[in-house]
Order: structure tokens, then sequence, then C-alpha cells
């Protein structure tokens, strides 16, 4: 027996629509596969990442002086202005600015225990150091004009301790490059997800939140 | 009949824009699911729902009694602590407990400015109310005793506001059920997502924040 052309136009429809089908099953299979976390979780464990920070933050990183009433230090929500040495780009940070404009003047503490994890010349951060904090937040303080002691990477780290001093190093190649900017600190605090291993957040609330929480120091 | 090799060639087009149809198809459905942002603006999308928190806080919904220093409360981070009645579920709150068990005793204050979004019975919340807040936060105040005004939904709401006392109502479905649990006030944050209508987050670390900026009321 032969086949009409119509018997071969329903095969054609029935193998179509069976592949249709397979596919469909296939596609609907994998997006269960891939169906990563549902949002709600995702969010869930962005927002705990997050609040990560909070739970390492002791002090606020420019200490008061016992000595000079007017070494003060603001600040404002500069998140993502943009920036432009090198390229156009947001500000991941937060830029503490000095009553008293002096390279080396303010002391730069650190906000929490931790352990250096960089340290020395950054082209655009100056002499910087870096510390990842116990709840695996990155604390990162730029533009330093020195460090207070030879640190190297894997040194332990307490809140409070004295990491350098606030200078105007940096947007330089060569090492020791200043003066490009105002002296200020730069601080910058990044979490680290499963695909983003530096996902920057913004200081300024932190900051907020620690200017209660101020050490006093002897310098003038 | 047979087929004359034109007619299978005509088959082997057809098969193949089925195919090729299919195939864009699928492609187009798998692309469009897939389709979500890539981790880091998902992630950054949702700190900036949390960060939006921070703006609208304004004071700690207790304020100090000008008149009895031993009127406190005090709390610790109970997130998602287990919580039992009506089925097993995680702690979506802060508790403030205060140092006096006294039902009606506490002013609650509102945190933020914002809009009566929700005011009257739940089961589990007891006299509550909700203020939804300038950048679409809400604020959930459950337990009261009574509220301050015949507040109505739409209210325009100012931070620092009486919105009512602390209290011990709820775990009952009868409204007015109280004297299930200890006199406390019950805080929730919750952000609005694309996807997630009420995404709470952990009051904790903004309470923590908010200590710092407590109003006096005259209360004893």
């Amino acid at each position: 027996m032969r086949l009409s052309i119509a018997s071969y136009g329903l095969l054609l429809i029935c193998v179509c629509l069976l592949i249709h089908l397979e596919l469909a099953w296939i596609s609907g299979h994998s997006a269960g596969e891939s169906a990563e976390l549902p949002a709600a979780e995702q969010a869930r464990e962005y927002y705990e990442l997050y609040e990560n920070v909070w739970k390492d933050l002791v002090y606020f990183p420019i200490p008061e002086s016992s000595e000079d009433e007017k070494a003060e230090v603001s600040f404002e929500n500069s998140w993502m202005f943009e920036r432009t040495y090198g390229g156009s780009y947001g500000h991941e940070g937060t830029d503490l600015m000095p009553s008293v404009d002096r390279s080396g003047y303010y002391p730069v503490l650190s906000m929490t225990d931790g352990v250096v994890e960089n340290i020395g010349w950054l082209e655009k951060g100056g002499w910087r150091i870096g510390i990842r904090s116990v709840h695996d937040v990155y604390f990162y303080y730029a533009h330093l004009s020195s460090y207070a002691e030879d640190f190297q990477k894997g040194d332990v780290i307490s809140a409070g301790q004295l990491l350098g001093y606030m200078g105007d190093t940096g947007y330089g190649k060569e090492e020791g490059t200043s003066g490009q900017f105002p002296v200020h600190l730069h601080v910058g605090i990044y979490v680290r997800t499963e695909e983003i291993p530096e996902l920057a957040v913004n200081p300024y609330w932190f900051l907020r939140y620690l200017e209660q929480h101020k050490l006093k120091y002897s310098f003038s």
C-alpha cells in the first residue's frame, strides 16, 4: 500500500506535534533546573550578605581628637556620583572630608576586626589597605598618606586599630603620587556573593550609624 | 500515487521551516525566561530597595520618658526565630520589650513620614497599624493596646507622631484578644520588589541605628 500525500501530510504534522511537545517538555524541565532561587529567597540571600556588614562594624574610621575640637570630618551620600579619573564611572564609596586639610594629620582606624587582604599602591586608590572582616565583608580604605605599621597580607587587625593616616595619594601610576585632589579618606565596602566577588554596597548609611561610635584619640 | 521529486523537495522545505520555527520559538521562549538581570544588577536593585528604609527613618518608635527613667525598652536580634501561633514560621520582625510590663503605658511613635495603609484588627498582630513611607517601605506596628486617633486608611502621618500605645493584643480571631504574651511592640519592615509585594527585612539593625534618635515624651 502506498501513502497518499494527505497521509504524508498528516504524518508530518504528527511528528512535528510530537517534537513540539517534547521540546516544550525539555524547555519546561530545564527551566525547572535553572529555576535558581525564587525571587524572595534570592533577595533574602542578598540581604543576609548585606546585613553581615552590620555585624562586623564597631568604630567610625576617624576618631575624635581629644586635643583639637576642630578636627572633624564630614561626608555626604555620594554613592554613584560620577568619577572621571581613567574613564567615567560611579563612585563606589563614601569620602570622609576633613575640616583640617592636612595630609598625615588624621588617624585612620579599622572599623572592624579582620585580616589584611590587600596592602600597597593602587593607581586609583593610592596607598590603600583592604581588610576582610569576620563575616566576609571587604573594607577598603584609600588615599592614605602612610601606613601605621609594615602590614603584611594575612595580618590580624582589631577594630579600632590604627591603620595609617588620611592623605591624598593616588590618581597616578607612579607610587606615591599625591596632591591630585583634596585630602580625604575614601571608604569602600564590598560583599561577596556566589556570582560576584566584589559587590559594592553604599557605605554612607553604615558610616551614619558609626558616627555614634567614635573613638577618641590624642592627635592635634 | 507516487510523490514526485518536487513534492519530496517541498516536503523537505516544509519540515525545515517547521524545525526553524520551532527552534526560534524555543530560543525566544527560554531567552525570555532566563532574561532576568545579571546578578550584580539584580543585587544592586535589591540593595537600593533596602537602602530606601534608611532614607525614611527618623525616630525610634518608643520615646524616652522625661518623667520615668526606668521606662526603657530592650530588644535583641530575633530575626527568623521560630514562632508557633497558628503554625510554625520565622519571626519577621523585632520585638521591643518594655522594662515596665504594663499595657497602654508606652507611647508608640511613627518612625517615618508616611500614609496609613492598614489599620485595625489582625489575628496575629492584634490592633496594628501599617504605614507606607515616602520611599515605598511598609512599617508595621503590632499588638497595640489602643490607637491614638481614629485613623483611616490614607491619613498622612508625620515621623514622631503618636500612633497608639504598646500592648499585648493579638493571637486570637476575636477582636480585642489580649494577654496571650507579654506586652511588647512588634516592629516589621517590608520592602516591595517587582516580584514580591511584601519582602520582610530585619528591623533589628535599623532599630539599633534609631536608638540614637529617641524623642522625649512626657509619660509615666
